[in-house]
This record gives structure tokens, C-alpha cells and sequence, in this order.
């Protein structure tokens, strides 16, 4: 891209580009596709999946130290994708908030308030002058008392919306296409717990093209069949179970 | 439009051009149009309508959480065009300063009240440095205990003016041709109920040139035959019915 | 006008030019004159008379929520031109001031009092960096308890005088020449309350060349003849009656 | 002027350029010149005077509402020339002063105080970032209860001084000489009330080679032989009376 | 590195370049390296070891008070690298939030928290316009009451993340890959406090191709067989004693 | 000077060009010069003097009000040179900052107490960013009641210290000159009050090549020997009986 | 140094040039050489010696006020090298510091302790967009009860570190060399009082090539053996007889 696209309606976050264009807020979203991962997440019958690449940047790393996955509330649970800087940061304030929420209210955050709070959060920095927006795309996924299994994406333009499965990334594209054709052969709010976390693997692995070892992903569940509908990341026992069962399958 | 149209002063949301232009609002009128969606609001004899397009972006995408048309408060709702995130954000406010409004003063806000409010804050922020204007056009619906059903629309410039039908969006211009040429041989304010739920939904489907089904459209209606004043956002099967009777009319 | 004409001194409320001009509020004067616009205001033995034109934009707009014409108090109303969403903020300033004044000292604000007062925000919207002044002139008619009939104009630079006739907007030339040679030969100052009305008709008819109907024109009136010396805007009927006054007697 | 005579020094007010000069102030000088008009002010035996043209814009202006001289207290007026909206801005703030002066100690402020006091307020707009310096230049006249009449002009930079005669405005110049000529031959110290009003207005009339109506001047005086010491605007009567005696002395 | 090669882009902290990069905070990456210094921090059974350069800048300088290991607590150090003003605020931060939190929760801060809290400071560096990111990279070396030995690294964006073992400073590089081929031929996990202290000397001298006297480097450690579990610097008999072990062993 | 010779570094106040140097407070000492006079202070056994020049800027200015020595205390004074404006800007603070200093501790703030106080003052405008340096520079003068006489200059960059005499403004290089071969030959700190008076006045003559008339001149003393050590300005008479003695000496 | 030097980095103190460097910063450290003198601090074995040139700028300043050596507490002082207005800010802050210091804990601060603060100081100025950094280079010399004597200096960039014996100023080069040398041969830290001393100065005129006289330096003390501890500076007398001494010895 030239230096004078943005005509220098990019320089600042505030102001509108002669189309009507945010500059600043496009190219944030370029940032989100920087981190060079893939994020998958998956609605089921009675489960939400959210899996995403574990590439731990070097051998010295301690492997637990290294995720994109986090509890937020019992329930609830986040899978940023993006600049992981930022992504802590927003991990911390939907803690604090859902935190806030439980105290003042007596019941845990439902899945979409805490996304469209986010969501207005992240409005407001492509408005005021003296942030710059958060370059990461948060997934949230969990269980709603009334509503069931949920999955919201909150973009940094501050934009949210409920899926049946989506992606984040830098192969953003290409898994939702994925997604696509396989929601509609077998649509995943039919699957059960095993089918939906072994779909939600599977389309990681086909966008991908390559064979993961369990170390090399990391995968989260909700679920009402399981671990009490509790955000639960799995082992790697577990996903190594769930990896042959695919490669028998196939 | 060239880079130097603005010479300059379109970097600054609080100068003058020296012909008196504020080019920034300008440019927020763009941003409303670059959502690609076309919105219809028409004002019957006991009944407003709200029609917009409903674009699911892909189709993992949960429809229910894909919408244009907000409940404010009981009797009133917005259908909000433009930049998504904005709206959620222009959607916050009027609901916090509805409900504001009905504790200080013990009834629900008046249509119009809220309008001048919210074109009060958009005004604001066309003559303050420190935030750009919204990019969206906001048409509130409901009907007033006195004045009875009342349209309004609200721009980024801050402006806002009653209508007996309206549009907002991509194709604005056709839509207000269409309306006009419609209200002119049977005026909008003689219609009832079920004339003005389809003479929104042909005006929409004849400024796109296409043949819709229900889930491609949303409408909300407040109406004081049906569902008790009350701002409602109607059914597939609804929609699809009066779809059915437009087009054994025609 | 050349982009160099202010030689950058016409970026920045703040600072002189060279010549001593304050360039942003010089481009606020051509703001007032893009609306379109010409506004009239007379003011008569015991009568003051504010007339626009109404321009209602398109055919789906409720005609009864376009205006110029505010009352801001009993007595007491604003004639704004310009920018119309500065306009509605202009009108909330005057009439939030205007029920403070009558809180804290029981009686109602003299029209000279609250002309000064706006003269001086504007003023300091001149002064400082943080925000633009207001893109409107604003005519002020009341009825003072010892002065009798009253008619100022503020204009966005903070300067506020009286007048016995003045106008704003696109035609203001024109029209200021029509109401001289017409107060030299019939001085406002001695009209009745019938005359007053049909000479500000006649001569914003005579400035715009053009017969209007009632519907084109706005009027308002305060008067000790009439109405309770309220602020009140004629309606259709009458208008039509002082039209054809005037015709009949042309 | 050409554009780069401020060596882009004069964008800011809080900068000094190369030379040592501040030239927002030296614009702001130029500023009092744009209104056009020229003032007099003079201190005789037990008299001040201040004299300056009414020009009144347009016919349509009711002439009373248009002036330079303002009352701040009983004793003491200011004759301000230069942007008329930063002179009624000026006006007020003085006001506001004099008022807390006299509630805060019980006496009239002095005039030298008040001038003091503005002028140390002037300097500040020259010293910080966010206003610019007010266009006006403001002549005190008033008594002091011990050293009797007194003459203080205070300019944009900030200065003010103390004067036997002065004058402000587009002929500043013109106007000085002459009085330097005729304090020369015939000192206004020793002057009484009716030689320093005649003085005054033949000032102004030599200076600007015209001979006047009473219309086309206006007049104060703070005396204290007439008007018991009280800053006193004089009526037409009284100042044709003097142009008739400068006629017939003539 | 040409001057173009940031496009503009590079001289405000708060915005993304087109292609979503944050300039500032990559140029703040390479202040880390201008101190010329190597770091190393070494996890191991129950033992962690930070080791680093000691260049005393000229021989006039009181060695002991050159250092870049900081003890912030009883059971936590930290070894910083980079800008060594920046290095000293850094800490002083670190020592008040770790006494906080004593104060506040009557045990000492855990490791990891401390590490969260740091890099969630730097992020906002990074979002906000008023500072720039600090340009140092932080080691924290620690014992957990639960999780024993801990090593994270804090850098200038904003991330942290867990170590087996790791390093920081000019020769960043190299040392990772020494301590990588190092790790899977021993484990570093396996290690005692001997081997744990000699592995990281010896990493430090092959990566510098030199080898030390004891009055080189910086040595410390938290062990659970040594000194209390307390961070502790060790002396210069300690560390030759190290010197001539490696020398013996190769 | 060149507009280049800044290059750009002297548009801040804040920020050091490449060689260190603060071309701001430079250009504030170019102020101090722009007054066009020349001050002289001389300290002496019992006595201080200054003495400055009285330009009179027309002849219409009441002398009494034109003056550059401004009584701060009972026993301190300051001759201020530079632009007037910002001279009594500072006087004011001195004032001020003298009174709240007698009030606070109960005794007169001595004259190196004051003088410290106004250079900490004056430097904190050359450190921030939001005003500019006072373009003038004050000699305070004054008698301790333990160090005796008293005289301290300070300048625009907040620099302050004490002299045997000292001058300000246009011809201060001439006068320093002329000043230290007067000290070498008869030291001023021995001279009693008729002498030191008739050395500053001969000083001032001998710098500016011309012979005063008492007019001329503003010459302030505080001495043991005089007027119970209290700051005062001379007398014309006094001025022309010192000014013959010097005519009869020579 | 070219103008482009700093590409445009060197104009804001708060950002990174794209090598990490901070230009502002290194500017200011030239500005401590501006003031064009030498000085040079010595740790002994019972005494710190501060030694700096004292260079009148010209011989009617009062040589008295002229000093870079300040008493900070009983036993502890600051040499300051650089811009005399910033010196006499960082000792108005370092006196303040103490002052509270001693106030809240009840003895008198630590010379490290005082040190960590002044250079944090320091280094916020280096991260904060408001205010440039100051430009001078601290050195603080004390004893400390517990440590013994001290030599601590802090430079603009908020660095400090302990020294044998330091130099700061124009000369620092040459002086830290010629330091160097003599530590190596005699160490400082084994010298008594009259060496230290003597030490000090005929290490100041070895680097500057000349014989001082006593009134060209300044020298303060600190020591156990004399004055009771107390931050002393040398009468003239005595600087004559080490002078004496020195050209004795030699």
C-alpha cells in the first residue's frame, strides 16, 4: 500500500476520509491478522468449541505461560486474536466487568451483555482523539442461562454480532468459507459435545492444511453435558483423543 | 473527489471552509451510506412503520443478532443507518436517557423529546475538537399519547425534522422519489394498519428492483390496533403473509 | 475565493491575520447565508413582526416541524437563520437562560438582556481554540415592559444591536435596501398591527420577487393588540388574510 | 503584507519571534483600527470627556442601542474602539469588577485600579496558549476622590497609561498632534466643563475634516461641576448647543 | 533504516501504520539493545538464576552501585535490560505495587501477578498519547508458594509470557539459541542450584565468546535450598568460585 | 537573522535545538531590548540606587503614570526594563507574593528572598509548554536588615544573583563597561548617599552621551541614611540639585 | 550537526527515533556543557570534596551570589553544572524533598536515597509530553551514616550511579582521565581531609593548564574529621593554603 492511501485522513483517529472512511480503524483491523494465527469457534447443541493456534514463539518458553484463551467468568470465556499486548488488556477489563457485574446485579454477566459492553468500549476509542483502538478481534463464547450455548465476535471498530461458528485471523477467509460448507451439510447446533469439539479441530486442521499435534492447539469448551457449564480448556490427553478420533474417522 | 477538495480544512472537525462548509459532517453523511443499506419509515393513520434491509454478512452469522430496529423505550424504537458500531453506541444513549427521562419525570419521553436530544449531542460534536461526529442517521419511530404516530429523523450534522414517510441510506434519493409520487395518490396518514406495514415493504422492494422474502427484510411497527402501542418487531411469518398479499394485489 | 486567501491564518479560531481579520469567524457569516434562507423582522408601534420563508425540503416532511421561529419565552421568540442544527442549539441556550433568569429574579428576561448574553457566548466562541462559533444570526422580537416593541440581531462574531427593521440571510442586501426606503417613507415605528404583519409580507415578497402562498412563509408575532403580547406564530388562515390584503390593495 | 512576514512566528501567540517581538499583539492592534472609527478622550480642570463617532451601519439601526461609551460605575465610563464584540465582552468583565470592588470594600473602584486591573488581564491573552488577545483598546474616564479627573487607555498588549488627552483608532495618529498642538497653546488641565466638551468636539471635528450633526458623535463626561460626578452620556440638545457655540466662535 | 521508512506513521505513539504496526513501540524494542548489554535468566529445579554483564563505565565509578538486578520483594527480583533511567522507574514501580499488595492482602505478590501488572502498564504506554513505552525489557525471576520457580519476561509492548529459561539485550539472539540446544540436551528443570548458576554463567560466556572474572557479571538467585528462598546477589567469592568449577569441568 | 537560524527549534518553548540550546529565551532577552531604554542600579554603603530613563511616549501622557520603579515592600523596590506590559505583570506577582510573605512569617521578605522566588518563577515558563517567557528583566533593590544594601537582576531565563551595579536594556554592554571602570577606581560600596545618587545619574549621562533635565530620569533610593530606609522616588527637585552638582564637579 | 540530523525525531521528547534514541535528551546533556565550566567531586577516605570553577561574569556582580555548590541538608550538598536557572530549580527540589524527608521519618534523607529521587525525577521529564528535561548534571556529595562519605551524580537523562571521584561539565572528558590516573596511583578512598582536598584542586588545574587563585574556584566539604559533618564551602583562606601546599609540593 502507497504512502498517500489514506491521503493523510489516516494520521489522526477522529476524522472521516472524504468517502466517510475511519482509516485508523481499518488498519487496526490489519492488526489482528499480525499475530500470523487462526481462530475457530463453534456453537453446538449444548456446547460452544473455541480453538485457536498454540505457537509458543520459541523452545525456552514454558508452554502454560503461552494462551489466547481466558475465563472470564464461570461460564464465560474469551479467545482474542491479535496484538496479545492488547488482548490482556481487554481480558483484564472484561474481568473487572464481569466482576462488577456479579457484585451488583447477584448473577453472572450474560454472554451478550459482556460483548455488547466490549463492543461499546471499543466504539469509543475509534471516536475520541487520545486512544488509539484495540488491534484485536475477541471472541466470546458460553452459556446463557435462558438463551443456551453463544457466540459473539466484537471487532475494533466496535461492531458485535452472534454466530453459529466464526473465525479471527489471518486465515479469517478461508476458514469461514470452511465453516460455511460444513454448517451446511451437518449444522453444528445439532452436534453434540464430541462432534462439535472433533468439527471445530477438523476445520482448524483443513484451513490450515496441516496435521496438529495436541500441543500445538489450544482448545476450550462450554458445555452443558460437561464440566458443569464451566469454561474449561482442555488437555492434551483430551485433544489427542479427540486428534484420533478424526484421523480414524477419516 | 480529489485530495484537495478539503484544502485543508477537513482535517479539523471545528473550522469553517472558507465558504462556511464543515467538511467533516460532510463526510459522516458519507459514512451513513456505506453501510450499502436502504431504510424505509412511514407514518399511517394509527401506525408508523420502520422497514430496512436485513444483510446477514455470511451465513454463520446468528440472524437474530443482525438488526437495524432498537426498542427504546415502550411505544418508541429506532431504525438506526450508517456505521454499525456508532449505532450501537447512539442506541446506548437514547436508551439511557429515555429511561432517565421516565424516572425524573414519571412518564415515558416523548418521540420528539428524544429526537432534540439526541440532535442536541450530535451538534455538539460538529462544533467540540476532541470527537467526530457519528456516522450514522437515525429515524426514531412511535406514537406520541397527544400528537399520535410520529416520525423523526436525526442526521450527523445534528438536524432533526418530522416526516409522514422517509429514508435513509444508499438509495435515499429513490426512496424519497418513490415515497413522495406513493403519498401523493394515497397519503400515508389515511392508511391502516395492514396498508402501511405493505406500502413500506413495496416501497422497499421497488427502490431495490427485487423481489424480497421475509428474511431479508426487517420491519417494526408501533401501532395503536396492534400489540397495545407497543414497539414491535414483527415476525417472519408476519412479514411473509403481508409479502404474500402484495403480491396477489399486484 | 483562492485556498490561499487567508494565507493559513484561517486555520485556527484563536489567531489574527496579519490586516488584524479573524478568518473562521468571517466564514461563519457565509454559513449563515447557506441555508438558503432570507428572514425579515419589524418592528412597529406596538407589534414586532419576525417572517422566513418555508422551505420544507421535501414532500414526506411533516411541514409542522419545520421552523425558524422559536419562543423562547412569553413575550419573547428568536427568528434564527443559518445553520439549522446550530439553530436548536442556539434555542436550548436562550431558553435554559431565560427560565434561570426568570427563577432568580421572578420575572421575565428583558429581550435586551438575553441578546446581550448570547452576544457574549458567541463572543467567546471567537476567543478561544476549543470549539467553532455558532453558524447562525439569530433576531430576537419581544415586547419590553418599558421599552416597549424590540428587535436585536446577534451574529456569530458576538455583536448584538437593536433595530427598527433588519433581515438575515442569503437576500440580506436586498432586503435591508427595501426596508430603508420603505421606513423613510412609512417609518415601522408608527404602523399598526395589520401593517406591521403586511409590510414584513410585502417586502420579503418584493426582496424574493415571488407571490407566496401561505404555506411558503413563516410568521411570527408580538404584539400589546394582540394575543396577550405572547410570542405567537400566525396561522395559515391569517396569513392568507394579510396576503390578500395586500393584494387587493396593491 | 506578504504572507511570510511573520516567518510563521505569528501563528502562535505564546512565541516570541527572532526579534523579540510577539505579533498576534501587533495584529491585534491592527484590529482596533477595522472598526473604522476614531475616539478622544480629555482631562480638563474638574471634567473628563470622551468623544467618538456613532456611526450608525445601516438606517435600519435603532441609534440608541449603537455605542462606544459604557457605563461601569457612578463616576467612572470606558469609550472602547476596535471589534465591537470584544469591546461589549470587555464591558461586562469591567463591570463584573467594579461590582465585586465595591462589594468587597465598600467604595467605588478607583480608576486607576480598574485600569490596572483590565490591563493586567490583557496581559495574561499574550502570555498563554488558548486565547487570543482581545481587539480593542479601552479609555477609562472617570474622578477619583483624590486626584480628581483621569484618563487611562488601555491596548491589546496589556499597557495602560495615564493621559491629558488621547485618542484611539483609525486616525490615532491625526488626532494626537492636534491635541499636543492645542494642550500646547491652551493646556486641558485648566480648562472648565464647557471649554473641554468644546475642545473634544472640535478635536474630532478637525481631525476628520468634517463638520458634524449632534447624531453623528457621541459624548460623556464624568464633571465635577455638573451631573453630580456621574458618568453622564449627553443628549442631542446639549451637544448641539456646543456645536453651535464652536460655530459661532469660529 | 532510511527516514521514509515509517511514513509519518512512526511519530505519534497512539497510531497503527497502514499495514497495523505501531511504530513507537518497535523503535522502543531497539533501545532495549542500545545499552550493549546481555541478559540471562535461568529456571531450574528449585532454583532460578538471572545472570547479566556488569560494565562499570569508567573506572571512577563505585562498582557497587552499578547494577541491573533489583530485589522487589523477599522471594522476587528483577533483572532489567535496556535504558537504565527508564530501568530505575521501572523498578521503583514494581517495589510500590508489591508493597501494595503485601499491605492489601498480608502475602507477598505472586510472580506472575506482578509480571501481569507490569505488562499491562507498558500496554497503556503504548495506547495513550501522553508517554512513550519505557525502552527496557524486564526479567522477573521469582519462587511461587505453589508453582516454585518462575521466570517471565516483560517487554515494551505490553507482553509476557513464561520462560524455562531465557534472555534479553544485544545479543538476544544468539542466547536463546545457545540456551535452546542447551535445554534439550539437559533440561534446565533438572538442574540444582550448581548446575543452574554454572549453566547460566558458561551460557553467558559462550555467548560472548570471553571469558569473565567474577567482577563481570551480575549473579543472582531465589532457591529453595539456598539463602531462605530469599533474591539474592551473589558475592564475588561465590561467583569465582562458579568461574573456576566451569573451568575445572571443561 | 535569518528565518532559518531556529531551524525550526525555536517554535516550542519546550524543546532544546541540537546544540542545547533554548531559542525561545532567547528571544525573550531581544524583548528586554525592544523597550529601547537603559536602566542603571548601584549599590552603595547605605544606600541603593536606580535609575532609568523617562521617556514620555507623546505629550499628552500624564507623566506621573509613566514609570518603571515600582515600590514591592517597605524596603524593596524593582526597576523593571523590557516590555511594559509583562513588567506590571510582574510587579503584580511581586506584590503579591510580598505581602503573602509578611503575612505567613510576620516580617518584610528580604530582597534575595524575592529575587529567588521571581527566577523560579521565570524558569518554569522556559520548562513547560503553555506560556511564554516575561520578555523583561527586573532589578530588585533593597536593604537587608542583616546583609545591608541589596541589588539582584533576574532575567528571563530564571537566572538571578547579586551585583555592586548593574544595568538593563539597549546600551547595557556600554554601561556594564562604563560602570566597572567607575567601581575600579572609586568603589561604589563605599560611597554615601550623595555620591551614589550623583554616580548612577552620571553613569546613566555618560552612557547615553546626553545631559538630562530632572525630567528625564526616574531615580529610586532606599537608604539608612534617608527617608527611614523606605523605597523612594525621587523628587524633580531633588533630581535637578544632584544633577547641578555633577554640572559643578565636572 | 546537520539540521536533518534528527529527522523530525528530535522535535518531540516523548518518541523514539527509529534507533531507539531520544533526541530531546541528548540535547540536553550538551546543554550542560553551555555553561562552559568544569567540576569535580572526590570521595575520601573521611571526606567528599566538591570542587567547581567560579567564574564571575563580569566584576560588578557580587561574587557572593555567585555559586554552583548548595547546602541541601546538614550533611549534604548538590554541585550543579550546566544552565544556572535549571540548577537553581533541581536545588529548590532537592531542598524541598529533604526538608519533607526529615519531616515525615524523623532524620535527615540518605545522599542515595535523595539521589533515586532527583533521577526519577529526572526521567520523567525524558517520558512525558509537557515539559522538557532539565539541563544541567547533578552531582551530590554527603555522608552517610551509615555508608560514610558519598559521591552520587544524576545527569538529565534520570541515570545516577556512585562514584570514587567524577567530573561533570565541559572538561569532563579530560577530567575523568586525568581521575582516573591519579586513583589508580593513590586511591582517593585512602586520602585524609588536606589530600582530598588538595587532590581535587590540583586535579582542576591540570585539566584546565592553569594556577588558580583562590576566588577562581569554589570548593565545598564534607567531612568526619572537620566541621562537625556539616556540607561546608571553603573560606578563601583556606583554598589559599592548600593552593600554597599544592605549589609547595610540586
Amino acid at each position: 500500500m502507497s504512502r498517500g492511501s489514506g491521503g493523510g485522513y489516516d494520521r489522526h483517529i477522529t476524522i472521516f476520509s472524504p468517502e466517510g472512511r475511519l482509516y485508523q480503524v481499518e488498519y487496526a483491523f490489519k492488526a489482528v491478522k499480525s499475530s500470523g494465527l487462526t481462530s475457530i469457534a463453534v456453537r453446538a447443541k449444548d456446547t460452544v468449541v473455541a480453538i485457536t493456534q498454540k505457537k509458543v514463539p520459541d523452545k525456552l518458553v514454558d508452554p502454560s505461560s503461552v494462551t489466547h484463551l481466558f475465563r472470564i467468568a464461570k461460564h464465560l470465556g474469551v479467545l482474542v486474536t491479535g496484538m496479545i499486548a492488547d488482548a490482556k488488556a481487554v481480558v483484564t477489563k472484561c474481568r473487572e466487568h464481569a466482576a462488577e457485574f456479579r457484585f451488583t446485579y447477584g448473577y453472572e454477566i450474560p454472554v451478550d451483555v459482556l460483548s455488547r459492553w466490549l463492543a461499546d468500549q471499543n466504539q469509543v476509542y475509534t471516536q475520541q482523539a487520545y486512544m488509539r483502538p484495540y488491534g484485536v478481534s475477541t471472541i466470546m463464547v458460553g452459556i446463557d442461562e435462558e438463551l443456551g450455548p453463544q457466540v459473539f465476535k466484537c471487532d475494533p471498530a466496535g461492531y458485535f454480532v452472534g454466530y453459529y461458528a466464526t473465525s479471527a485471523g489471518v486465515k479469517e477467509q478461508e476458514a469461514n468459507t470452511h465453516l460455511e460448507k460444513k454448517n451446511k451439510s451437518t449444522p453444528f447446533g445439532e452436534m453434540d459435545y464430541d462432534n462439535a469439539v472433533q468439527a471445530a479441530i477438523s476445520a482448524l486442521q483443513s484451513v490450515l492444511s496441516e496435521d496438529f499435534k495436541a500441543r500445538d492447539v489450544e482448545v476450550a469448551v462450554v458445555s452443558k453435558s460437561k464440566f458443569g457449564e464451566t469454561f474449561t480448556v482442555l488437555g492434551n490427553d483430551e485433544v489427542e483423543a479427540h486428534l484420533t478420533a478424526i484421523a480414524e474417522r477419516d
